[in-house]
């Protein structure tokens, strides 16, 4: 079934312990798609470029399938650029510079061919934006997802709570999650924000993995142990596009199934980090994915005989 | 088969967000044998109180089945006393008081009733004397396993690295690992450390979960993501005594039995920090641990069908 990613396309600028960059390609919905495209070859991507953006970028996107009709090329203006340096722990950086140019301008039309998209993606981006996609569909697609962050909460909390109401699927990290909440305990932090609108929630903690709740369950995948992290930018968007990738692929939106769809995003994840930007995710086949999950399979497999019923 | 405990039996008087207690009974030798007596009933301790310590602690060991004729008695002295108090995190401590009293003069006498032991538990201890009780063990153990801390990599690593190279399975968290080995990647810091020594190492994350790793494979163990962590004290210990309680039990130290027995350690450091102290540890039954470990298998369990042959 057809997917519609929403969010940034841009320049990213990144230093890490290993090495730094010039302007790369990034941007949210880029690691999205890109990652989505390994499981669904229905992806339209919905988005905003300046005049500086290279026909190749755009010609690395169609060669995954994905649909840029609806990526608008201002010519006159500059795409959107994120500098960054990330500390030793991989965890925590700095932004180093922020030029948000097109996104100013940003108004996010949706062509006529997206209308029938059955899987949403909101990519990270002001929640008011975010809503607003949600509001120009003319049918309501059949699952939501929404990814956000810090910022919005501390400058658009109203607006974020408004867009969450509408979304069936939240995805943030453990720090947003306690932010949002007010809460610490992650358990109540999920129990709190399951009553403002999500039916799921996916609480992401780098590499010590991802919690999925709903109101009854919870489910734990855990992050790969990598030998090295180099660029961690984009990991949790090349989750999300695993995520929803795989959702739309099976067409099964049930907790088991979502699961299955949280190992995939999280294999696609531990690829993004191996390489700078978008460097890993151009070039995966589909045997690498399965071999990866492989590896989480194997990571966390026990056999472990109860005497009560399970 | 049998199981020798070394390590501390004390007095904690612990402050955390949730409250505060006067002197409770602790001590790693305390939260590891109470632990590891709902899987063996043949569990040996070889520790040091002084004349202030209630018989009625003595008795509780007793009551599970703790054999305390190595635990030596000096009248005249006082009791290991610890004080300390954790932040909102739950994973930071400040050590208010520390009081080693017996401690100074311990000398980890081996009753012959020990000497068969097959598995040996050295818990958190100056590693001169961990080495000390390997030496005064006719026999070497089937297994033996060691925890120790960051005080004692930073004020004896020679002694450390010594009794390192003695044991079977060292237990260690995740900044100890990064500082004994000088490595940030844990993947990295367990490959240097297993060449230290230890066949097996256990990497503890607290409520980011736990790694053990050989050679050639890893395996992960998630914590359950609990409402609220009460009091972490002894959670580590209580983790140790499940493990080793499990493999003593099982009589089988395969890497697979392993993982079994990583999952029945972290059941028990799950309870162990729903109250304070020992608190929770007294009064587990079978059945109890059995549901508990069947929620780490809910919480981790999925099921994905790969082209692949695994």
């Amino acid at each position: 079934m057809s997917l519609l990613v929403i969010g940034t396309v841009a320049f990213d600028a990144i230093e890490t312990p290993f090495g730094k960059t010039d302007k790369i390609l990034g941007g949210a919905a880029t690691f999205i798609s890109l990652s989505s495209s390994y499981f669904t070859k229905k992806v339209n991507i919905v988005s905003v470029v300046g005049g500086d953006f290279p026909q190749e970028n755009i010609q690395l996107l169609k060669s995954h399938g994905v649909d840029t009709e609806g990526l608008q090329v201002l010519e006159n203006e500059k795409t959107f650029f994120w500098s960054g340096k990330y500390h030793i722990d991989m965890n925590t950086r700095d932004t180093l510079e922020t030029q948000l140019n097109v996104l100013e301008k940003f108004n996010p039309a949706i062509p006529e061919n997206y209308q029938n998209c059955e899987f949403l993606m909101l990519g990270n981006l002001a929640p008011a934006i975010q809503k607003q996609v949600i509001n120009n569909l003319k049918q309501r697609p059949k699952l939501i997802v929404m990814d956000t962050m810090n910022f919005w909460m501390e400058i658009a909390l109203d607006e974020l709570k408004e867009t969450m109401q509408l979304v069936d699927v939240l995805s943030i990290n453990d720090e947003e999650a306690r932010l949002l909440s007010k809460e610490y305990s992650l358990v109540k932090a999920a129990q709190k924000i399951l009553t403002m609108g999500p039916k799921f929630l996916i609480i992401k903690k780098g590499e010590h993995g991802a919690l999925l709740f709903n109101k009854k369950e919870v489910f734990f995948a855990p992050a790969l142990p990598l030998e090295d992290v180099f660029d961690p930018t984009g990991a949790g968007d090349s989750f999300a596009g695993g995520f929803i990738g795989h959702l739309a692929a099976s067409k099964d939106i049930s907790f088991e199934n979502m699961k299955r769809a949280i190992i995939f995003g999280s294999a696609m994840a531990s690829f993004c980090v191996e390489k700078f930007g978008t460097e890993k995710l151009q070039h995966l086949t589909h045997s690498d994915i399965e071999h990866r999950v492989q590896d989480f399979i194997d990571l966390v497999q026990f056999d472990i005989e109860l005497d009560i019923e399970s």
